[in-house]
């Protein structure tokens, strides 16, 4: 008899289920031959004895054997090691000799998309005022873990596990229109939702159904560059034109209008990015008269609305939009993690419809089993819960951000308090130059952003977004200690 | 006193932990007025008594109310119902009446994109021959789970929960590089892998980056549809060629190179779509040396590698391009189930840089945490274990449903079983309308695919593809039954 006991060794300490251990030693060591083909095995009950454990972790293991080909029964014979051993060598169709280095240079030609070819943000656990990104440390992750298992456990698993539909899980689209027409005032159906990877693909979803090639697109001189990536990638025009306190000036868009038609603008009115400020009223009525008369759809990203402090937020454009004139974006990348790519666009539903459509191409459908963990943690009131906790732990952080900045750095930094969001719109003195302040900085251990992505082609605004959502009381105490040093 | 026992009522059922029901009620009291603004509410430990909890438990409940805003502490005084309760109402910012119903019309114009216009397939639970899916009922769901939670529970949350690299979550970059090294005989660094969300965007990235509007791209006469419509949707010319017994006729690409330079040829020489024929080793040594010589790409969409059964494998194309032609694309969606929508494109890191500057404003990256959660998977073995018990099973499948098939319905069908796969190409009679069938066996319970994906522009072939994956034993007998009854 084999000594099994030496060489199926066992460790109670891993995580992997013990029958799963003693299937993989015994493939091992099929596999290198020390348990022959052709051998006889011990049965179940002497196999439990020699190893210590219970008989049915044995069968366990022999049931995963066998499936797995390495064992088969004779009947009242007993079991044994599979004569054909599954271990299916490939046949190479040609006997060159293979390259063993790895390929940089592709051997047929491709354009270089040099509009795309820009620096792309990582993560990093180096202390830094980042670009108003929330703090992952607060996370949810065990209700997360939790709703991920109590998906994967639930009996629906051939309509989870299997194709879906392109819109999005239906559960998490109506638990978005949901929680969307209680906190925005919105009045949508289902059918108004779709679920995307994060407000990225839906302003590309937007720009591949709604733009053509040379199409007119309004965004702020100021203004989100990731978004002007995507249009520029369309090979559409770009206008551009000013914000002040009030946000994007209509006039000048009323104006454009007067030229040729235009087919989008793009616009953030809750806090303007990357300069926090809210679009007024009058303005924002404007330009949704404007939109409504020239038949030009506004983009609304609605990136930081969950976050709101000193005042009560204002509802969307599209809340009363009553021409279907507004695509209204949104995500939960910031206001929980990042990585958690769930975002929606909300749209007539003939949009909705066509968006479906082109999803089917890039990537089939989004991620069912998050879609549905998404929306148990909705329905467990986790999200809100989340976003209440996230709230005021980032109202404090901004006080004390803001507080400090002022009598650390007022001197040389203007910025006004921001009444939502998770970043300052901090504009530095000219006699600090930013670019050289962020690389003093890193030397230091603080990044900050040297405002070059935020300044407008061939303008040095030296102004930069200072985030204080992600760092804690004492981390910010520490970074301004830092930028204060160096001044 | 109030009787907190009779309105904060715990259920030790429920999955939510119990500190979260005492938090959750409270608030519910509080918003219902029962507990008034500014109540001082019991010590903890006077609590926990009146609640029968441990003490603990009231405090973590405390935290959490204080945390979202609706308690404070007064030193030395005591816990009390905030005075400011946190709900923010917002203000609308216009008095016009809101649309209360839902919109089905945009109020601009944008194109309809009729190549995309095509029916979406969705899950369904009704018996079926598919496509060639996997049995979603055999997937790791308890493995997935463990890894989620195992991901989400690690102290590198920072790293997982924020923004990552646009080309995938560097240890699945990793274990995919292993992975095919190991099994598809290739030679490749981490910088020649992306991680994608399945096949799909695979071929969607490579589409966008490697295609200009106006290039000629091959594909068969009879091919796969989704991948047909990526490349129309890009604006490319379409070429179509024959498939025989070889698979993709070569001599007749030969020829279109001589008219006017090509710019890509999609294949799937492992086992052909649909038809499954093997593409010969001639012919695959033909058109290697055909793209190494007129600069083009060869795509090879190898999406059921996996699966072989009476044969070995052959190698991929991939596996001795030493010019950079080939990108090469596959996916777990077919192997494990299409709802983890993980794929990967394999290529020269000059164009893999590029694909990720791309992803950068398509969707920004790929899930971290499934990325994370399915590199543990091929860590623990566990993808090989689930790869050699799904081929053991399909492998049995693919016998017994040939067998049915050929003494059922083997005088209306001509059929080669497949040598790997997880689906016949079943070429009808002319004497049984195969759209017609497909209708009635509908009624009958049996879902059929009526053939007209498979068609060419205009041709009528009478062939479907019969998936045996999907379905266990009893299921095949079942469904052959019914389409034996209708014949």
């Amino acid at each position: 008899m084999l000594p099994y006991s030496t060489f199926i060794t066992i460790d109670k300490k891993e995580k992997m289920p013990i029958f799963l251990q003693i299937a993989n030693k015994t493939i091992e060591n099929i596999k290198k031959g020390i348990i022959p083909k052709g051998t006889k095995l011990l049965g179940s009950r002497a196999m439990a004895l020699s190893l210590g454990v219970h008989r049915k972790t044995i069968l366990a293991a022999y049931d995963e054997l066998m499936a797995q080909g390495w064992i088969e029964t004779q009947a009242s014979k007993g079991t044994f090691v599979s004569q054909n051993i599954p271990e299916i060598k490939p046949v190479s169709w040609h006997n060159n000799a293979l390259s063993e280095t790895p390929k940089t240079k592709t051997g047929f030609e491709f354009p270089k998309n040099a509009v795309l070819n820009k620096p792309i943000l990582r993560g990093s656990s180096m202390l830094g005022f980042d670009d108003g990104f929330p703090d992952v440390r607060l996370a949810p992750t065990d209700a997360l873990a939790r709703a991920y298992r109590s998906v994967l456990k639930k009996g629906y698993q051939k309509h989870t596990l299997f194709y879906g539909d392109t819109k999005g899980e239906f559960s998490l689209r109506e638990a978005t229109r949901d929680y969307l027409n209680e906190s925005r005032g919105l009045h949508i159906a289902t059918d108004n939702v779709m679920i995307t990877r994060g407000s990225m693909m839906a302003i590309y979803l937007a720009t591949q159904t709604i733009l053509n090639v040379g199409d007119r697109v309004v965004v702020g001189k100021i203004g989100y560059s990731s978004g002007n990536l995507v249009f520029k990638n369309r090979g559409v025009e770009l206008l551009y034109v000013d914000i002040d306190e009030n946000g994007l000036n209509v006039e000048q868009i009323a104006q454009l209008c007067l030229e040729k038609p235009i087919k989008m603008v793009y616009v953030t009115p809750h806090h303007h990015y990357p300069t926090t400020v809210t679009m007024s009223a009058e303005r924002r009525m404007h330009l949704l008269q404007l939109a409504q008369k020239q038949q030009f759809c506004i983009l609304e990203d609605d990136y930081d609305y969950d976050f709101h402090y000193s005042s009560s937020p204002i509802l969307p454009l599209a809340s009363v939009d009553t021409e279907g004139v507004v695509v209204y974006i949104g995500s939960l990348c910031k206001t929980i993690s990042p990585a958690i790519r769930i975002g929606y666009v909300v749209a007539p539903s003939d949009l909705i419809d066509e968006m479906g459509y082109l999803r089917r191409i890039i990537d089939r459908q989004g991620d069912n089993i998050l879609e549905s963990a998404m929306a148990e943690l909705f329905k467990e009131g986790e999200i809100k819960r989340h976003l209440k906790k996230s709230q005021r732990t980032y109202h404090k952080r901004r006080d004390v951000f803001c507080d400090m900045l002022q009598s650390a750095l007022g001197h040389v930094i203007d910025f006004k308090k921001p009444n939502g969001g998770m970043a300052v719109w901090a504009k530095f003195d000219p006699s600090v130059s930013l670019p050289f302040l962020s690389e003093k900085a890193l030397l230091k251990g603080l990044k900050i952003n040297n405002g070059s992505t935020y300044n407008p082609d061939g303008v040095l605004l030296n102004a930069t977004r200072l985030g204080f959502a992600s760092i804690n009381e004492s981390e910010i105490e520490q970074g301004i200690g830092i930028l204060k040093n160096l001044i």
